[in-house]
């Protein structure tokens, strides 16, 4: 059973047990960002998480093993995305990509912010115009050592 | 004179002068998330914001008429950007792109998240263990139209 | 069961069953451009819409609750398409690209159009000198914020 | 003068003297469509379009003459364009690439829509909630000949 | 049963049953450039032809159903192809692609050959220093219509 | 001065003199396809054929020894071309390549049509329905070695 | 059974009966070099050499037919080699690529050398710094034809 | 002055005074497949060397220092090389590189063949039948490190 | 059983029975990095080696022949790689590539870091600033063979 | 003054001035490996860092203020470097990149190690058998933040 079948599994009884990513991310102890990605094969469980996971999933126990392992990560099948979605988020790197490194630099020096050290928040907005999707990212600032 | 032109005697001239995106910013009445990208290439600026920038970074005319034209947008010299800071978001996009989406379906329904009626702000936000990057982002919802 | 299986089941059916994507359309209730995208992998279908057409192409119940499903678009399996038909539409974006970008900037200035909130209508359109195919696009200009 | 220099002084001289597309059509004798795909590269003019619009512009002798030459097609700097305006289209044919070959070959059998024998009319669709982009393209459809 | 799979059962069963391309392309009664395409998935036969070269080529019925479907055409598994005897028609199309662009603007003007209302016919060049290969191909030409 | 501003120049000295390729190859003492190509930096004149294009076009001496020199072939800038007329020919190869080579392999056995031992002739073939290019190509087939 | 089947067991099974490629050359009557070739999907047995290392191999029917039959040629899984080995050759060409052109040029003229009226002979080169790998490959040189 | 000037500058040079590799190789003391590398920006030379072919070549002092400098090493423009002369070498990594593979690992175990303990000799190899290029490479067999 | 296959059962087996790399290292005799190498399809075992990992880790027969077999190397899925933790190497060569080379060609000439003639250690690095990750690599120094 | 040309200005003069890379480094105060890097424009240096090397490599004012930004980071032309010295690393992390991942994941738990806050130190081995390229990579390990 391979990472990309425990996560096909993990999608297929999620629907058929009409379960929603806060409740799994509920029974994880973390954020529903981060339970969501982990169950999508990007982040790696503790046993005891991946145990109450398994059970409202149904989960095999090869599965739940496996959701203990750190995976190969990368989520998605083109360099492009091609998910509407998703590439507006590709497409803002493209845009905005100068725009970022340009702020960043100037506000904190040469660096980066880390996508390690780092957490997402998923929210709706309520807007009369229109409900929005508001994000917020945190990551620590990384300077570059010199040595 | 082409935009790329305009866009490199931007730089030179700020450096130059060392003024700071967000002095620009105040001069064109816009945010510096806004004005910086306007600035690089990927925004449009009005008769009355250009002409004061222009003066401000001692720009030619031609290219004070050329921040007002509509640019061909895309701020990145390779599909996957090579410079650590904007690889860090393209990272964020592959390790998550799968977990934002199955977020907003779930609350929103089928749709996108917008990239035009889009706004970002970029903050350092202190902490003990090593200032942060913060970052909003806030795009309007845009359900896909049924017919 | 993967979504691709269930695209493959349902045009599978839709073929040994003589339909005809307008009469699908018309158990779905929405055109023929939107019914036949959703059947392909490409839109949402109501509980209501899926059940209907599920009976009429004997669709499994798991095919009928995947349609339901927000999926992961993008229904090309090359970044260039090597379908004739599908490429010339590819390389009127490449020969007309700029003239419409052109066009519709300097009709609305700095913006887009929608791809979300969009309408597509494929008719035959009767010439003595040879049919046509006849297409409307209808997308709502979105300008780009500013902030 | 290669044929973008031609293309840039185009741009660069319309910009200065402050023409429209439209204008520059109407002294063509076409639509704003053709035309403008015409001075940015993709289609030829006559002797006598040439001279006209060249005078309107203002371009030397040589440009006028390229504008006579059929030019090497192509309008886009990327495979997948960068440009978000221009990158929608793009997504069109990802999104419903399929479906469009479908209603096609549905109706009309094996074979394709010409970009050859094609014309495109893009107007302003007023519309209370925002107004729309509107696209009518018209091709001929080619039947696949059998031999 | 994808078409793919259909190709591979022609293939497998014309080596069995030691037909040429020849006898089927009698059957079908058209030439054998178009049956062999035909055949491999890039042409839709009618249900009289599909169903002669079903019965030849011993096909299962869901084979024949399939041969009067329109396919996804484009036979190469890579965008530059590996196999040298298909690479030399790339090579071709490398050293001699402006050259035959030139040669059929000066004689015709601006427009293409279709690769549509076209055919091919390949023959043996018997010759005393080594047998060629002779391909004649023809093509309507297309004139860009100008509107 | 590079083989590609060689090329440039030709073009431009072509059309500013009105040459057409079938007088510049009656010069050569060639076919209008083998001088079109060896004049855009695809194939090797002599010295007393350079001389003889270098003075109907007025070429300077670098030129004409240029023109005497093996080019590094290759005429397109792109893997996929984007010009409509030469993409055609590669939609051939996509279309036709499984095709072509399972005819000539079936006729000759293993091997290839050469490249390089070979000609090609391009006419208009004069139809009521419309003229169409006339393509002849002829090249030697080379068996593979067994050793 | 696909061709890529055919050599996957051919490999397999040479495995288990521990033959050497030059065993089976033996009994194929050609060099090793290219009956290796052959048996791993490159060129073409004849029924006689087919049936000799089928028995050898112990290979079903199906697999000593599909050896008699033209492959689809092209060894490698992707553009670059990734196998440290084959890689040295890539980069031979990236590193020697020109002067191999400019030497065979600057002593034949305009033309290659062939890959199909080719053999090539690896052997090992005793050597007290270390024994090296000794190739010998000969190709019949092929002017261009001028027409 | 940058390489890619400095091997411009060596090319033309060489055409002008009628120089070849060959006689340029023997000022250099080595052989004419490493000398033209050199040359041609891939290997380095001495002070001594440099100096000598630099005065043969008449080349700037600036030029003769960088002969002396380790370049960038590659020297084709593109990854699948469009010169045929040049493609057919790398056609035969793609049909021969498995071979290659098997027959060395076969003879030698696990290792590569040196591509910088390596030396090419290329000779025209005379034949009733057509001439051909004969190629020897010799390069040091290197075992896999075990550790 | 294809090599890959051995791969995922290797994975699958040691995460069943709960060893580490050092364990089947220490089995081997090898250090941990060339062991994990071999164990995941890129090094090359002894019989006797193969043997006692195949006895640790349940491997069938078949497995432990394919371990003793020159593999085809390569261990990553896409060119640049996508797992974060593979990719900063990536980024490591991005920056530091150029600097890594002028310090190499400094120091020795001429020449490359052999990666066959290597061999690589990797530990922790207790630092009260949070602990390191310390890379050890040495690889001979090839100079480049002048002839 | 684009960043390129001051990188190629520092390697002019340097070979101008016949300066070592840790001549420079010791002027900088820090390490060779990120001196250098720094001075192709990887790195950032500080007002008196930039004033040093400027003087020492008479520099122009401009460029000693470029050295002071933070620069758009990448060193390399191709996505795969075409350069041997440099394609080893990449062929490391193609044959390794698993391995490590499998060896820090198992030793420190899901995270990365940091290629920012990260040095390296790049020195001779001497070695009887041939002197070494001696590499110790450090880099902090960053665990991946759980929320």
């Amino acid at each position: 059973m391979t990472r990309n079948e425990v996560t096909d599994l993990i999608i297929a009884n999620k629907l058929r047990k009409k379960l929603k990513w806060a409740q799994l991310a509920e029974a994880v102890g973390y954020s529903k960002e981060w339970t969501t990605a982990a169950l999508l094969g990007q982040m790696t469980l503790t046993a005891e998480q991946a145990a109450k996971v398994g059970a409202m999933l149904e989960l095999p126990p090869e599965a739940v093993t496996q959701l203990q392992v750190v995976p190969y990560k990368g989520s998605l099948p083109t360099t492009v995305p091609t998910d509407p979605l998703i590439y507006r988020f590709y497409e803002l790197i493209s845009v905005y990509g100068i725009t970022i490194k340009q702020l960043i630099n100037e506000e904190f020096g040469d660096g980066i912010m880390s996508a390690i050290d780092f957490s997402m928040d998923i929210t709706r907005e309520p807007d009369p115009k229109g409900d929005r999707v508001h994000i917020v990212m945190s990551g620590k600032f990384l300077p570059y050592k010199t040595y």
